[in-house]
């Protein structure tokens, strides 16, 4: 049985539903751990699940901040410092990365609230999940603000990037499965990936072959 | 062994290599087939891995386009008609999805050429995928040029949402599991998903539970 819901019907529903359900329409997502240092030297740590590709030279990364009505301490930290970094979640750690989602008052760094260790490498000014087998650390480079509903969409460049050596393939892919990261989908569930398949470069009038 | 890379390494990689690297950088995400019409009538088909979650309240979704430097049907179809749909990519039909990246001429019909059936439902202005466990209907609502690399957001509003009923649980997740649909990574692989949990709110000092 297809259920139809017109925009009414989604505009009418109570709140936690409707969030539940939009947020499931963008399907499986990636889910980072943004890290973060304040001026006063607290190391921030949220978990965001809009971040996406928008560029590979010069390597850009976009990701998006609900409205400034109240404290945004990962994004004040970022304009503040210009600096934030990407972790990779792993299925060992969802739910201590889960817990990074709750209003800690400020001062309080996620880091500690929630179990995880902080580390700096290649003199880069914000703090990296230790735990995460994939670490970005990028920097801000521009804004936008979506007249719609009051988001932010924050650029930034890829300044470093760390990984285990083994996943990188001969062309570049990077085979993430085998590090154990998760997918994330609506706004608390979690996900393990198995491989269906690599495909070929898509041609006209040639049909797409499995790689791998 | 960890591989540690500067932006200055990724500048210098070859092209393929760097697309591939970099794509993989914002993990397992989603993959939509989009549907459009142009004002001759022809129906595009596209896949994109760049759809994300803007808000609930109204229910808006953002998608980044390449820079308009080549022909964008899709961009082009739904800044003509200022609709388009979303529709959710099912494993059956990944290697026809994939196929729909190839550069067909102008006047093709990528649901044609890749073998998808085209459905037009509750009168709205844009084809869905007949096949695709999950169809959105969208109008046009703005968009913003991103100045680091010349791509294109495009924000849109959900019109209508059409889904099996028996995946809607009560409190308005949807269980795409249920579905079979896929997750995507980098350019050209797929993934099939399985559940970790879904867990509570998360609040300061009380431990995240794991629902189901």
């Amino acid at each position: 049985m297809i259920q139809h819901l017109k925009l009414e019907d989604i505009l009418q529903m109570e709140r936690f539903f409707r969030m539940n359900l939009i947020n499931a329409l963008t399907g499986f997502k990636s889910v980072h751990l943004v890290g973060t240092q304040n001026n006063q030297g607290v190391n921030n740590l949220g978990i965001f699940n809009a971040v996406f590709h928008l560029g590979a030279n010069p390597p850009l990364i976009g990701m998006i901040f609900r409205p400034l009505t109240i404290p945004r301490h990962t994004y004040e930290n970022i304009k503040s410092s210009g600096h934030y970094t990407l972790n990779m979640v792993h299925a060992s750690f969802v739910e201590m990365a889960h817990q990074t989602s709750a209003k800690y008052e400020a001062g309080t760094s996620e880091f500690e609230a929630c179990g995880f260790q902080p580390v700096f490498k290649a003199d880069f000014k914000a703090p990296f999940v230790e735990a995460s087998p994939v670490k970005i650390g990028l920097s801000y480079v521009e804004e936008h603000h979506i007249a719609a509903n009051d988001t932010i969409m924050v650029v930034g460049r890829v300044e470093h990037l760390f990984f285990p050596r083994e996943i990188l393939g001969e062309k570049g892919h990077l085979n993430l499965e085998k590090t154990g990261v998760v997918a994330g989908l609506g706004l608390d569930s979690y996900y393990e990936l198995s491989k269906l398949g690599r495909y070929s470069y898509a041609r006209p009038h040639e049909p797409t072959k499995k790689i791998q």
